[in-house]
This record gives C-alpha cells, sequence and structure tokens, in this order.
C-alpha cells in the first residue's frame, strides 16, 4: 500500500480494488455449502459472549441506563453494515473493551453535571458520536490509514498481546468476584451470606477451569487419536459452543441444593422488558444538551476516534497479514470511513458504537484459512494418489498436481501460485535423487502423498461475506435468544475469557521468543522444529533475547497504563509511539538485518493482486475432510513464517551462523520436519562430508 | 521358574539365588548416591498416602480400634524386615484395601458376638494371623508358587486394571463424600450446614482436580521444554511430592473465612495420645477369647492366605517382568514363607498384617530403571562423543561403545547384554551404508549420539536393598510426623488415589488394547509409533478387538463381584479362574500364533542369570543427567514389548500381516521412530522398488 495522503486517492483505490470482488465475495461463500457454518459458529461465539460481557459491565456501570440488550444489537447491526457495505469482509466488528471505558467515563461526568444529568447521557453521547465520526471522515479522506504499514510486526504483535493480558485480566477479576458480594446486589440475601459465597467461588473455580481446560482440548481435536475422522473434525469445528452448553448444564447439577443465585448466571433485562428501548428516541432529546456540552463533547471524541483509528485498522491488517496469503485487496480508508457513518448511526439511536475487534478478527481470517484449505487439500490428495495407482512417475506425478492446482485458482494468480509448486518440484528431485532415477514408479511407502502436499500448499482463505454477515445474523438472534444466554454462568464465560487470551498466543512471534528465552539451550531445536521461524537461524540468541526484553519491558509499561483511571484508554497512543522508537531508536541498538528478520516487513499486508471472480466451484466437488491437523497445526501454532511461498525473495540467503547449526548437532530432526530452506543447508552440510 | 512341587525346594533354591547377590544388594544401593533418592521418595509416597488413607477408613469402620497409627507401623515394620531379610527387595509391602475390607468384616463379626465383643477383636484377629500364617507356611513350603508363572498377562494386567479401577472408585467415592456429613461427626457443626457442606465440596473437587493435573503434568517435566535440565529432572523426580505439599499450602488460603472444618484434613489420633497403643498387649488377651473362635478363626483365615498367597506373588511377579531385564533371582516361596513370619508378627503386636502391594511394586521397579538408564547411558555417550572428536569410523565406534558397555557389565552376563550391541552394529552398518563407507569419519549431524545410545540401551534396573529400606524407614517416620500428615486435605488424598490409577495405565498392553479398539482406523499406526507392540502387526485387528472385549467383560464380572458386601474379598478366585480359562477355552476360540502375541510368554519373568557381585562402581563416575525424557518416554508409557533385546528367539518372525503394511502406506514414521524389526521390513520395502 503506497502512503498517499491525497484527498479521496485511498477511498477511491479502495472501492475500486474491493468493487472487482464483491460479487464473487458472496458467490464464493454461497458456494463453501453448509461448512460455512463452522468458522461463522466459531467466530460467532468469539463475539458473542465477550460482547454479552461488556454489556454486563456496562450495565453495571451505567446504572442500567446501557446493557447487554444494546452492545448486542450495535454488533449485530454494524456487523450487518460492514458485511455488506464493508471492504474487507474478514474484518469483526464489536462493542469493545475501549468503548467500554470510554462511555462509562462518559456516564460518570454527564451524571455528575446537574445540567446534565443521566438523563440526558445517550443525548450528549449521541453529540460525541458526531464529533467522532467528523474526525474519523477526517482521516480517511485524507489516507491517513496509509501510515498504518509502518506499525511494524512488534506494534502489532505486542498489541495482541496487550488485548490477551487485558482478557485474562478479565477472567481473573470475574473469578474473583465471584467470591464478593456483587455491587447493587441484597447482601443480605442467602445466597450471599460468607457460606454461600464460598461454594459460589468454588464452583465458578470448577466451571470456569472446566470450560477452559475442554475447550483448549477440543480444538485440538483433528489430532486426536479416538473417534471417526467426522466425528473429530465436528469436534474441532464445534468443540468451544458445544463446551460452552455442558458447562452451563454442568452448572445446574447441584441446582436442588443450593440457593437460586448459585452459581451467577449473566444478568440482562429481557429486550422486552418495560425501559429497554427507551435509548431508540434519543435523537429528541439531543437539542436539549446546553450548547457548551455539544462543543466541548469533542474531547472526548477526539479519544475515541484515535482509538478507533488505531483499533479499527490494526484489526484490519491483523486480520490481513502476509502469512495468510490473501487474494484479494485491503480496504482501510474506504472502511474507516463507513465507521464513520455507523459511528453516527449508533450515537443517533442511544448504543454504543462498534469498531474493529481484536483477536477475532485474526480468529476469523484462521478459521477460513482451515476451511480453504481443506477444500483444496482434499482435491490435490485426490489427484496424487489417481496417479499413484496409475503407476507414474515422480515427474509426471508433479505435472499433474501443477495441473489439478492450477485449475483450482483464479487465471491471474498463476504466477504467484506456482511458487508454491516450485517446492514441490525441488522436493521431489531431491527425494529421487536419492532414488534410482525421476522415472521410476512411486511407491506411498516412500513418497507420503498427504504429508507432501500439506507441506506445499501455501495458506490459503476462503475470502467471502457469508461468514461475516451469517454471524453479524445470529449476534442480532441472541437478542431474542436472551432468556436462554442468561442461563450461562458468568464463570463460564469467565473461563471463554481466559480461553480467547489462551488461544491466540500461539503463533504470536512476540510470545514465542519470550518462550524461546525460557527454553533450555539443548531443547531450542524444539522451536525450530515446530514453527520454522527464519530469525532463529539468522539472529544470534542472545540478540534475540535483548529484543524480547525490551518488547517485554515495553508491554508491561503499556499494561500499567491501562490501570490509570481515565488517561488509560490512551494507551493506543504508546503503540503509536512504537513506531518513532522502531524507526528511529532500535536501529542505534539492532543491526539492520537482525531487525527485519526479527520485525520488518513480514508484516506488511499482501501487495494486492487484481482479482477476478473465476474461483468457486470448489466447495462443492470436494469431500468433508477426515483430518486437517497436519494444517491445524500450522495455522492455530504459528502465525510465523511458516510459509514464505509468496515472497522469497524478502528472505535473506546469508548462511546460518552458529545457532543452526548448533541445533543441528544435538538434534536429530528427520528430514520433513525441516522446512525447505533447512532442508538445503542440511543437504549442504551432508555434502560437505 | 520350573514348577517344582518337592517341599522346600523352591524355597531352597530362592535362598541360594538370592544370598550370592546379598551383599551386592546393598553395595550398589549405596553407591548410587544421593540419587537413590529420588525413587525412594517417589516409592514412598506412592506407599504412605495410601495406607495413611485405608488408616482412616479403618478408623472408621473399628470405631477407632485400629487407626493410621497402626497402619503405618504395620506397613513400616514388614518393610523394614522384607528389605532386609526379603528375597525380592524390589517387591514394595504395605496394608491393602482388600486387608481392609477382611479387617472390617472380622470386626463386625466379633462386635455381634456376646461372647467375644469389640474388646476382644484384636485378640482374636491374632488367632486368625496365626491360621493365616498356617497356610501361607504349607503353600511356600508345597511350592505352591510355581504355578505363578500359570497366571500368564492377561491375568497380571487384567489384576492390574481392576486395581486402577479400585484406586479410581476410592477417589471418586471420597470427592461425594466431601459433599456429605461424615459418619461419626457431629451434623450441627457450622462446617456440616448445606451452604459449608456445598463449599467443602467444591473446593474438594478444585483441590484433588488440581493435584492430578499437575502431579501428572509433573512426572512429564523431563521432556519439558522450559528450565534447566537440573531443575526438570529434579521435578520429575520430587514434583509428586512437591504438587501434594503445594496443594496442602493453597487448601490454607481460604483459611480465615471459613470454619475450621473446611477442607476436610487426614484425622487419626496422634501416637503418643492416650489408649493408641492398648494394642500391643493383646498377646496378654490371647487365651481369654473361647476355643470354639479360636478354632473358626480357620475360616477367615484361609480367605485370607488365599488372598496374600495371590497378592504377594502377583506384586512380586508384575515387579519383575520381563521388560525389566532383572539380573538377578526372583524369590516367590521363599518370600511368602517370610510372609507367614510377618503376618504372626502382625497378629500378636495387633496390627493389620501388610503384603506385597500393587501398583506401588511395580512403580518401584520403573522408577529404578530410570536411574539405572541415566547412569547407563551417560557413560556410553561420554564414549561416544570422545569418538567422534577423534574423527573416528563407524567401525571404531562401535568397538569403543561395546567395550564401554562391557566394562559397566558383570563379567558373568556378557553374551545375554551384547544382545542390545548387535543391534547397535546392525543400525550403523545401514547408516553408513547410505554414506561412503564404513570408514569414514562420523558426523554428529549424521549421527545423532544421544538418540542412538538411547536406542539401543536395553532398560535395566538398579536392584538393591537400600531404596525398599530407606522407604519403610520414612513410613516409620510418619508415625511421629503424624501432626504434620494430618494438615493434607483428605481431597488432595483423593486427587492422590486418581494420580496412581491414572499412572499406571500406560503400559498396561490390555488397557492399550482398550484404546486401539477406540483409534480411529487411520490413527492406529500410532500406536505402533510409541509402543512398537508386535501383536499389532502379527495379529488382525478383529481378533484383537475380541480378545480385548472378552478381557473388559471379565474384568467387568471382577469389579462387580467387589461390590458384593462379604463374598467381595474372593475376587482373588476370579482372576485364579483365569488360569484353566486361558488354558483350555481360550485357545478354542483363538489361533495358538495370536494366542502367544496377545498374551503368553511376554509375561514370564527372566530366567535368573546367577549374578556375581562385581557391578556397582558406576553410581561415583556417571554425572548428574541432563535428560532421559526418551527413556521416561519408553518406561513410563510402555511396559509393553519395547525392547525385546534380551530374547530375540521367542519373537515369531512371520512375515507382517495386512496390518502394517496398511499402516506403513498411511503414514510416514520417520525412520527412527520404528523398532529395528519395522526398520528392517520396511528396508525390505525399499529394497523391493
Amino acid at each position: 500500500m503506497e502512503e498517499t495522503f491525497v484527498p479521496f486517492r485511498g477511498i477511491k483505490n479502495d472501492l475500486q480494488g474491493r468493487f472487482m470482488c464483491y460479487k464473487q465475495d458472496w458467490i464464493g461463500g454461497f458456494n463453501a455449502g453448509f461448512r460455512i457454518l463452522a468458522p461463522t459458529t466459531y467466530i460467532f461465539f468469539a463475539s458473542a459472549i465477550p460482547v454479552i460481557s461488556f454489556g454486563e459491565q456496562l450495565e453495571r456501570d451505567t446504572d442500567g441506563v446501557l446493557t447487554a440488550v444494546q452492545t448486542l444489537a450495535s454488533t449485530a447491526l454494524c456487523g450487518l453494515i460492514h458485511s455488506v457495505l464493508g471492504g474487507q469482509p474478514l474484518l469483526i466488528l464489536g462493542v469493545a473493551e475501549p468503548t467500554v471505558i470510554m462511555y462509562t467515563f462518559m456516564f460518570n461526568f454527564a451524571k455528575s453535571r446537574p445540567d446534565l444529568g443521566s438523563s440526558l447521557f445517550l443525548a450528549w453521547s449521541a453529540w460525541v458520536c458526531l464529533w467522532t465520526a467528523a474526525f474519523l471522515f477526517l482521516l480517511a479522506i485524507l489516507g491517513a490509514c496509509s501510515i498504518i504499514n509502518r506499525f511494524t510486526r512488534i506494534a502489532g504483535e505486542l498489541f495482541g498481546l496487550l488485548i490477551a493480558m487485558l482478557f485474562m485480566q478479565e477472567a481473573i477479576r470475574g473469578l474473583i468476584n465471584e467470591f464478593n458480594v456483587p455491587e447493587r446486589a441484597n447482601p443480605a440475601s442467602a445466597e450471599f451470606q460468607p457460606s454461600w459465597r464460598f461454594g459460589n467461588g468454588m464452583f465458578a473455580l470448577v466451571l470456569s477451569f472446566g470450560l477452559l481446560l475442554t475447550a483448549l482440548r477440543s480444538r485440538k481435536a483433528r489430532s486426536w487419536r479416538y473417534g471417526s475422522g467426522w466425528l473429530r473434525s465436528f469436534i474441532a469445528d464445534y468443540g468451544v459452543p458445544l463446551m460452552v452448553l455442558l458447562w452451563t448444564a454442568v452448572s445446574y447439577i447441584p441446582a436442588g441444593s443450593v440457593p437460586k443465585g448459585i452459581p451467577r448466571r449473566l444478568s440482562s433485562p429481557n429486550p422486552w422488558s418495560p425501559g429497554a428501548y427507551e435509548n431508540w428516541t434519543v435523537i429528541k432529546d439531543m437539542l436539549d444538551v446546553p450548547i457548551m456540552y455539544i462543543i466541548g463533547a469533542f474531547i472526548p471524541a477526539t479519544m475515541i476516534a484515535v482509538l478507533y483509528y488505531f483499533d479499527h485498522s490494526v484489526a484490519s491488517q491483523l486480520a490481513q497479514q502476509k502469512e495468510f496469503n490473501l487474494r484479494k485487496p485491503p480496504s482501510f480508508h474506504y472502511d474507516l470511513l463507513l465507521l464513520g457513518f455507523m459511528v453516527i448511526l449508533c450515537g443517533l439511536i442511544g448504543i454504543p458504537p462498534s469498531n474493529g475487534v481484536i483477536p477475532q478478527s485474526p480468529m476469523h481470517t484462521k478459521s477460513l484459512a482451515t476451511l480453504k484449505h481443506q477444500i483444496l487439500r482434499n482435491q490435490l490428495v485426490a489427484t496424487a494418489r489417481s496417479c499413484i495407482t496409475k503407476k507414474s512417475s515422480m515427474g509426471q506425478l508433479y505435472e499433474s498436481i501443477k495441473e489439478a492446482y492450477q485449475q483450482m485458482q483464479t487465471p491471474l494468480v498463476h504466477q504467484e501460485s506456482s511458487r508454491g509448486l516450485k517446492e514441490l518440484k525441488e522436493s521431489t528431485i531431491r527425494l529421487t535423487s536419492s532414488m534410482e532415477s525421476m522415472n521410476a514408479a512411486i511407491d506411498e511407502s516412500v513418497f507420503d502423498v498427504e504429508k507432501e502436499i500439506n507441506d506445499i500448499l501455501p495458506i490459503e482463505v476462503k475470502e467471502q461475506r457469508v461468514s461475516n454477515l451469517l454471524q453479524s445474523l445470529m449476534i442480532g438472534g441472541c437478542i431474542a435468544a436472551m432468556p436462554f444466554l442468561k442461563t450461562i454462568p458468568t464463570s463460564v464465560l469467565c473461563g471463554y475469557f481466559a480461553f480467547m487470551a489462551i488461544e491466540n498466543l500461539p503463533g504470536n512471534q512476540f510470545w514465542e521468543r519470550i518462550l524461546l528465552i525460557f527454553t533450555a539451550p539443548s531443547k531450542r531445536y524444539k522451536v525450530l522444529e515446530e514453527s520454522h521461524t527464519t530469525y532463529i537461524e539468522t539472529v544470534p540468541f542472545t540478540r534475540i533475547a535483548a529484543f524480547t526484553i525490551f518488547q517485554t519491558v515495553y508491554l508491561i509499561v503499556c499494561f500499567g497504563i491501562t490501570w490509570i483511571p481515565i488517561a488509560g484508554v490512551l494507551f493506543p497512543l504508546m503503540i503509536m509511539l512504537l513506531v518513532p522508537v522502531r524507526q528511529y531508536i532500535l536501529p542505534k541498538f539492532f543491526k539492520t538485518a537482525h531487525l527485519q528478520d526479527l520485525d520488518a516487513a513480514e508484516y506488511e499486508e499482501v501487495p494486492a493482486t487484481p482479482f477476478d471472480a473465476t474461483e468457486g466451484d470448489l466447495g462443492k466437488t470436494a469431500s468433508f475432510p477426515d483430518d486437517g491437523e497436519i494444517l491445524d497445526g500450522l495455522i492455530t501454532r504459528s502465525r510465523g513464517e511458516i510459509r514464505c511461498v509468496c515472497s522469497p525473495k524478502t528472505r535473506s540467503s546469508t548462511p546460518p551462523t552458529g545457532e543452526l547449526a548448533n541445533f543441528q548437532r544435538s538434534s536429530s530432526l528427520p528430514d520433513r520436519v525441516y522446512s525447505p530452506r533447512i532442508r538445503e543447508l542440511r543437504g549442504y552440510h551432508v555434502g560437505i562430508l
């Protein structure tokens, strides 16, 4: 993405790019068939549960003016609009924690002013929304999103880890609250007596850890050993919602012998309760707000605008990292413009606005990558198998796979996708050179089709609008399903928060570097085995450690800032500060080459290859996958440099430093766990002997 | 072991065999240095915790006549005698669940008789012990233990699984009890109010699952990625007791806000409480027992004798399975004789007798195998490394390793141990054939020393008496440390019971076959990867399933019998019945070859190679091991046919049926995970191409 600050140019480019693939966005989604439900449900739960929980928090903090009904309505409405009119359909919108904090601050301010009061709070916040939207329009039109590329991996991953910490903090705080009397509750009622509170707290521990452990396990179901492939796939796709159901059911087991309030459950008014919709008519109160407050509203509005600009863009950026090999163009400027309109809409109907959320947006992309991979993989394996039964040679096999692969691609992206195939050719040549000749027949006991194809298949994402649309509709449905949602214990939600925090750690290179520091030297080769990270080969360990410690200290400072009562919402400024730090300060302490491997270019989004609408029919032909667990591992466990197929030119070809040589000496990795590059290096070693 | 029924011959053979290695038993133990503390502590906890728990059960059931003080005293005393005078020092003695059940039955009987009453209960049970001892003498002298060999793997493993089920049942029952008012407690006190009982039960769930999960994790610490090798070794060795400490500490966290009885803790009188030693003088009451009861005592005595005969012998047998490659001879007959004397002693001082226990006895051997392996391995790796730095050829390397290995063996066992080396030679030849020549220098990037040596090292056990003696003394120390033991929550004990049940499942081939039935066909090769079990290659899957289902039904019947109030103690008869079933009925349904692979010979103990006392000095030279996790995996995860190095003649050399071929086609195992036999087969495949 070029840095253009010519007014409207960014928006125009975005619109042009996305318009070309708009039709395919819908067709592709519908063609995937019922399997689109797996990522949809997954992301629906990841999106709905925090929104409900934030709604509860907001209800407590605004004396019930805003509730989960409003946060759900905002998320559903904005999601719906964004999935239909938005630029990047991978982006998931929702009411986020910073919004809740800002609204709480605004409510407290309004309540403290006699000429405003809590009755005019929503009207005043509508004015704040108008101001915010104005700032967002300005930013979008002037092309402010162009500089988002200057937020390199260091900023994005630090932000990701910060969000994970905030989620975890929310989980722990929630669990501690289970032992205390909640605010606004009657401390005289039976369930708040010390004995029952103790029981309630302990039960909460059981429920939340139960959910956390089973949910984490169920996500790995594809690599389970037991049960049929269909069952394992089902559990991996829908395990998390199933576990929420399961532990909610468990929470009813002691129902007979305990007071009604144990365990504590979600509290939220039903949408049909009287007064639940007072906020819809807020527009008629807007002119009652004193003029001074209307003007003063621009102060919180700047903060919210800065926050949304950053949050929305980074969520979008994380959802379209280079590793995902996206085909369709990004749309930062236009999406920010659209966000402005949605903020106005939300303000006028008195609900808190939504913006792009982390970690749900990258989770969405990941789940779609799994889907696309399953479709592609089944097709290629079938092709290769048929070659082998025909006793073809390696050369023939390669040709047929290449053909099948290209058939499944759009005509325009041939050049790029064939890079993956080059790698197949290299690996087959290496394999055959150790055998008789390129023309010998292939035996599956030597050439493992599924493994080889998993090795060469680049990660690809099923980019479409259907999953986003459906999850928005489902969140809308939640408002009607409120009586059912209210059966979920709050402790299960705590467990879910912890799950979301942990689920998003693997693949965060920053996190993996923290782990690397604690890894015993004799075990470091295992990191290489799993994530094929380049930096580990090219950067000396002490430099990795120094870089990681700097980043960790910075993270802790950011986390500390969120604890400061009001200024806390400005923590995005700290992350913005990382841009000059990365550009001007870090190069003084680290070599450029090292910095590039640790951070840098990896984090740019894909250069937008023009897209044409001929993808598509795969969804129907491929059968339900038996096991995609290898990919499951790749995608979920490592967002890192698993596949650099799309841009080998950026990879430096310097020989490895001492680190790699040491790993090789101390380890005994079988050949196939190496990335092609390492395999090559290894061949080099053997050749020397 | 020959089946000899000539009176005294078995005892004589045992004494002769063990006398020869008696001195080395002590020297070898002391030479291992402080590292002997790891298996000692491990087995001390595995032994003490159930004994304490059974003592608590006994106290409840005998109105406080017998308590944990008595069960601990019996375990310490018998353990001490056995470790010094006993035949097989790998056997661990303790008061077991069947003894508790029998004593409970006897107490209820005595209490119901007005001319006996609970005051004469101990005196009467002394008579029962005398009768029991008489039966045991008879069995030992007549050589009844000879037929223990007819209990094949099917019986031993079924018994092992039954014990695991009983432990698990104890854990679950204990947890349920945490929600109820205990018997003999005052239901009016605060901690037994419904609200506190609920809290107590939930806290118990947290504590027990906490202990279970962390203990299971800590046992695998050697393969952790984080922390130094020393720390990981320490956690793996002492993790379980550390976790008991940790969760006991956790149980004190809510101490300020809950009544004193929450969570419930071990209740037992201190040994210095008045009346705790009344039982010591039971001998003077013995003649007060009416003559009719003295004669009638032979009825419970037969049951106990049958039980002890079986329990003691099977525990001893499980502790010296063939896979452990023991060097020193067994001692079934003499140990049974000695048990008789110990039963008399216990009876006369009014404490319940101890006998050989499962699963502690095989756990003891396993922990000693790890120790021995670490010592051997360090020595061989050092040798190989020095060869490589000297740029020796493969041939030279093999010679030096062979030399070092033999230096560490006793002169008499050369023939046998060199079998492991043959394998090394084969694998080096295979390796070099793919390289230039046998004389090329070795590079560690190709030849991974540690891995290769782990592959060829047979499992060996540090057979000595010190660990058994020390653990007995420590259990004796427990009696004095009773005030500390009483801080352990009962729920932590429940967790520990569950841990013991689960810890002993891997390696039980019966259990692994049950899992195999539920394993998805496409994943079955993974079983092969891990445990190298022969049956999976040679027996068709349907036959494996049929055999396993038969065994499972039999297990469930046995488990059902233990639920029958009094006859329940006769469940060993069901297991004895397996001998004729295995010999006469099963061969009608299964092919002999299949039966042999599924059961049979695998289960005989080692043919006793005469032992001479020159082992020994290794302990001092070898350094503290960095990581023995590969072995850890082998031993803990698979008691099966991991290493058949000691008797390759028993392995059938039939070609694999379809199963193996299928595995190979569907899997892509790197070469080194195959057992030598499979590697060979695989080579055969490749050769054909």
